[in-house]
């Protein structure tokens, strides 16, 4: 977690087996498949529920096959890595262009967690809709779920739209239901940690399911933005997605600034950072860090080459860049 | 909020007229009866969505019509108030004993804030059944919404199954979504400030309503269990229950003590209490209290009385305490 947010994490994979294949000194080539092997898994092995690290390494080491010698093949892995991280860029600008379609004047909002610049190489993929169309000069209000436990939207995103002059409002992740029930969110937008390609199941941050639900019930278009590193055309089903059961510590606490709680304002002289327990001592937690939402809960996928149906995604992999 | 939960506020603003009546100390009837109504009126006002203190005053008052004097209808409030605590007690066990029919061996149970012996006189309503089974050897696991903003699972529910040596783990809001498709949970039991008796909506702390529209998808029981103080018969819509919004500092930070964030617990020579600021200093929040949820995704409504389809609330109002 010194690195977080899907794009963010594949492109540091990318960089990371780069650079682990740069820090290879010897002459046998054997010996730097095996070194590139290990590294490439304890790459993988971070973060188990996202796939963009998992597409990054496998791009670069088929960049690398182009190289005969060992020194040809680090510095095809740097290259892919910084294509890696220029096409993210470029995904991300591409979700914004179309997803700005879906944005009216005076819509509020939804998000959950973090998908934004802070996430991604730049621009972010839920948050690129908004940014975009904030360009084009429409005004709209974002509702930020606070995204318990790490509180990602509280934090990331509050502190993205606010850097952004994006009207905006941090909720409890348990006041979306309500706000949808009295008309006050018009349309929400997730990322996604990992999509599968055969179903358009989307894993995301936990939480996304809920929310997926409650905009069914409510009639509210439910759109997750993804570059194309997020695709997963493997996994046949959601329930193979290897959830990531984080540490207790973070749901029987939180981290903050110390502040004063009437106000909710830091005095700058005694300001700190700290970890608090907020739970019973004696009480433990489970913390999983993601779920999965059904292709039927979603109206789109906000892909750089369009807007799809989560369905379709199978349909038109070949443009998607699925290589089988 | 130095008092919460329903029964406890109930009970309190019974015994705040009680002891508001008693402080009068002089012989003017018209004086004492607008004292009555301004005592009245500022306990009503603490806490709009609970019906519990709106019902216990208006007992009070009631009660005190069958004294002459003003020494007799002082006494007659303290009697008063003294009855309808020692209801509340005999209600959640009544609670319990209809409830406790819902718990089988094995079950994992998700509850929502804290309607525990905490927030009554005695017992609660939402954990009268879980104490009532256990009572009667039955096992069973509760998970333990941690309720943001105030976090009353985490702490206050969490710290009850602790003593009560109930099997229990804390959540994050978000999680029970991803715990019900995995058929983590088998049943829903929650308490409410409010159940109106012509509609059978119920009023209850925020978030409570997104649980019951992921039970219905999950086709999980969801019960609500209430005292009869809970019930309002005047309302006709949920719609006219006031919404509590609550300062946004709440949701902006957290209140805890000062902990180890590796492993989540204190150091018992340098813990103490401290709110810490979790959200971007630059931005606000919206804080509403409570939500409604409409009779349609509730299962049943367990009463002292009996379990009953919340639509059966106003053919059963005789039996269950309604004057009018």
């Amino acid at each position: 977690m010194i690195v977080r947010g899907a794009g963010a994490i594949g492109a540091t994979a990318a960089y990371g087996l780069a650079q682990g294949a740069r820090a290879f000194r010897e002459r046998d080539r054997a010996k730097f498949l095996r070194h590139l092997e290990a590294v490439g898994a304890t790459l993988k092995a971070a973060r188990p529920t996202a796939v963009d690290p998992l597409n990054a390494i496998d791009r670069v080491r088929q960049a690398m096959r182009a190289g005969q010698t060992i020194d040809e093949q680090q510095a095809l892995a740097l290259a892919a890595a910084e294509e890696f991280a220029d096409e993210d860029v470029r995904h991300c600008e591409d979700i914004g262009r179309h997803g700005a379609k879906l944005i009216r004047n005076g819509m509020n909002i939804l998000t959950h967690c973090n998908a934004g610049w802070l996430a991604f190489v730049d621009v972010g993929s839920a948050t690129a809709p908004l940014y975009a169309a904030q360009a084009q000069g429409r005004k709209f209000h974002v509702y930020c779920d606070e995204t318990r436990p790490r509180c990602q939207g509280a934090t990331l995103t509050a502190w993205e739209l606010a850097e952004q002059r994006v009207s905006h409002q941090v909720i409890a992740d348990s006041a979306a239901g309500h706000l949808m029930q009295r008309g006050k969110i018009d349309l929400v937008i997730v990322g996604s940690d990992r999509t599968l390609g055969r179903t358009g199941e989307v894993a995301n941050k936990i939480g996304t399911y809920s929310k997926a639900v409650l905009a069914r019930r409510h009639r509210i278009p439910f759109y997750v933005a993804i570059p194309l590193s997020t695709i997963d055309w493997n996994l046949k089903s959601g329930f193979d997605i290897p959830i990531e059961e984080r540490h207790e510590s973070e749901v029987l606490g939180a981290w903050g600034i110390t502040a004063n709680p009437q106000s909710g304002t830091r005095n700058p002289k005694s300001a700190k950072r700290a970890y608090v327990r907020v739970a019973n001592p004696t009480s433990g937690a489970s913390n999983p860090g993601f779920d999965v939402t059904p292709a039927e809960l979603i109206t789109g996928i906000i892909t750089p080459v369009g807007i799809l149906k989560p369905h379709e995604l199978w349909a038109e992999r070949k443009e998607l860049g699925c290589s089988s």
